[in-house]
């Protein structure tokens, strides 16, 4: 805090976006949910690992953004061998009371993404969290389009849709937006919190 | 059986069509699977309650398929009446066994349908029953149009997408031959189960 | 707010509990829950309807902790209706950003109490809300005892169970008390949010 | 078949228990699970990886048992390699029809095991298998003991708890009953369909 603020003056809060990608979609949906929170980024790699600095980044953070693509109905395994070694943070209740949110990309409109975004939730729970919600109504009458904000119809996350034989350089600019607009909501939540 | 007959020759499986329907979508989509499934319809009504004789023809089913549209997140309130209702035969486990699978439309493509499966499926769990999935793989492919079977990539059971303007008489092709489909595949299944 | 009052200065937070009870056990802990955050009571009844004035009280609250009993496997149809109500508010997004929590008891340990907390959680999903966890750690070495706070080992929201043949009277006490204390909680942290 | 033997004369169903287990609980769970069934036994390493000839005999089988302890709100991330490592039988529909069945064990009486069985049934979804529940009534009432069948009240599938301070040896009787009788059950489904 700078000297001579007053009391309701405070710095941003610090936002970790904590993500998986198998294929570069889900990295694209980070970077987007960054951007829009104004968030740190952390990859997990292909062996499930994390970069030195990880996990001092989240246990300074304010607000834990999880992504992972949906892979055969959850999380991928190197998501969940984070989420398995966050144990550590759990025993001694080290997250309790942060904000947590989630997101996800699969290939098909449905997909068992909920299922992916439930488990975000579980896991946020295990920790004592505070789950935020993507709190964008759906575009689901008959004149929707395929790019307006929230047009596959989440609510516990972001959600996005690539086809199975599409490269992440031709994911759907709606979804991405949905995703940054995501992310601006997860701060926005995050400031109104006192610390 | 017929006397005479062998051992393995056996009348076609009994099934049971069980669904609610606000606004006519979910009826068209039970209609679907029950002519897939060669099955009897019972509609719940508007207040929850069942037509006379619904009871024994559930008692008597092989298999139950159970369809509601998706409410706020899950089964509507007619149709978890049902569910409650169901606490009699739950009791003797009257129901132990059975096939049981399920169905839903809702306004979003994604819109938590699978929260709406997933309880029809924890409520067949506490029946001791058996569950079938859908067991049509998704069309998701960039080449993927709107009424192929399963373009909503369900698993656990039949989708539909209804936009929230449009009619029964408006929905997608697709989803009612993807439920007739999926009506088949429960008949099919039921029809491998020795009694 | 009073003249004179600094900005952070504010009013206690109004927090309201809205749950169903079938016999009276969840009523107990509803009570406890309220007690435990100093917050406003509000039944539903055996038709699934609620007093004059409960949803202007919902439309003013700061938080909306929600209770049901686990009945074949999710809320009781009676507490879905209100859910299904509830898609006013929806439509117009009243409830948005507003905390939500939730309990429930049933007979079993386990009982499939999750699947209940996992629908009051997507409830409030829909409705764009930010949902609380328990926040206690479960109590699950040998030395546990029946009363300890989070004997059963819920994340999501708080769990009781009693048995199918105990009246409302025989609850555990530290159900009872775990329940309390998670009342006290999400008053905690609705009074960390700013408004 | 040996010659001479009529139609209905049929092998033992083939039924696999493919499990993850860290600290030795969810292997006695498979071992119990296995006695009852008639079931062989595969074991997912530490890091997640399978024994040679594992996924010849998971493509031979009639039916698939699989276990994971619960670990941070899901199955352990080894579990998830393996079913990530699923996706190319699901590809080509290898285990399409196939019986499907699960167990859990972890510290707390409810502990989020339904979210693991949950997970489970997800994946055998997205196989297109039919899901065998746990088919036992909970031991639930005020007379109930720590041993009885199904004291834990599952439903999806058989769950074990286990103290966190408690090693394998020290496993509730009652709890490795429950998974023989559950092993029992799924072979007794699996010899009732017809291949």
């Amino acid at each position: 805090m700078m000297p001579g603020q007053g009391m309701d003056s405070r710095q941003a809060p610090a936002i970790v976006v904590i993500y998986h990608s198998g294929y570069g979609h889900t990295q694209r949906m980070a970077q987007a949910v960054a951007a829009g929170a104004g968030a740190e980024l952390i990859a997990i790699d292909a062996e499930g690992n994390l970069p030195a600095g990880s996990w001092e980044m989240l246990a300074a953070a304010d607000a834990i953004i999880m992504g992972s693509p949906t892979y055969m109905g959850s999380v991928s395994w190197q998501f969940k061998k984070f989420a398995d070694a966050s144990s550590r943070p759990w025993y001694t209740e080290a997250w309790k009371d942060k904000l947590f949110a989630g997101f996800t990309n699969s290939a098909a409109f449905n997909g068992d993404k909920l299922s992916t975004l439930n488990y975000l939730f579980t896991l946020a729970m295990q920790h004592g969290g505070i789950w935020v919600s993507q709190g964008i109504l759906p575009s689901n009458s008959k004149a929707a389009q395929r790019n307006d904000a929230n047009y596959l119809g989440a609510y516990s996350g972001a959600m996005a849709q690539s086809p199975a034989d599409a490269g992440a350089g031709e994911m759907a600019p709606g979804d991405l937006e949905t995703a940054r607009s995501f992310g601006e909501r997860v701060a926005g939540v995050a400031s109104r919190f006192r610390r």
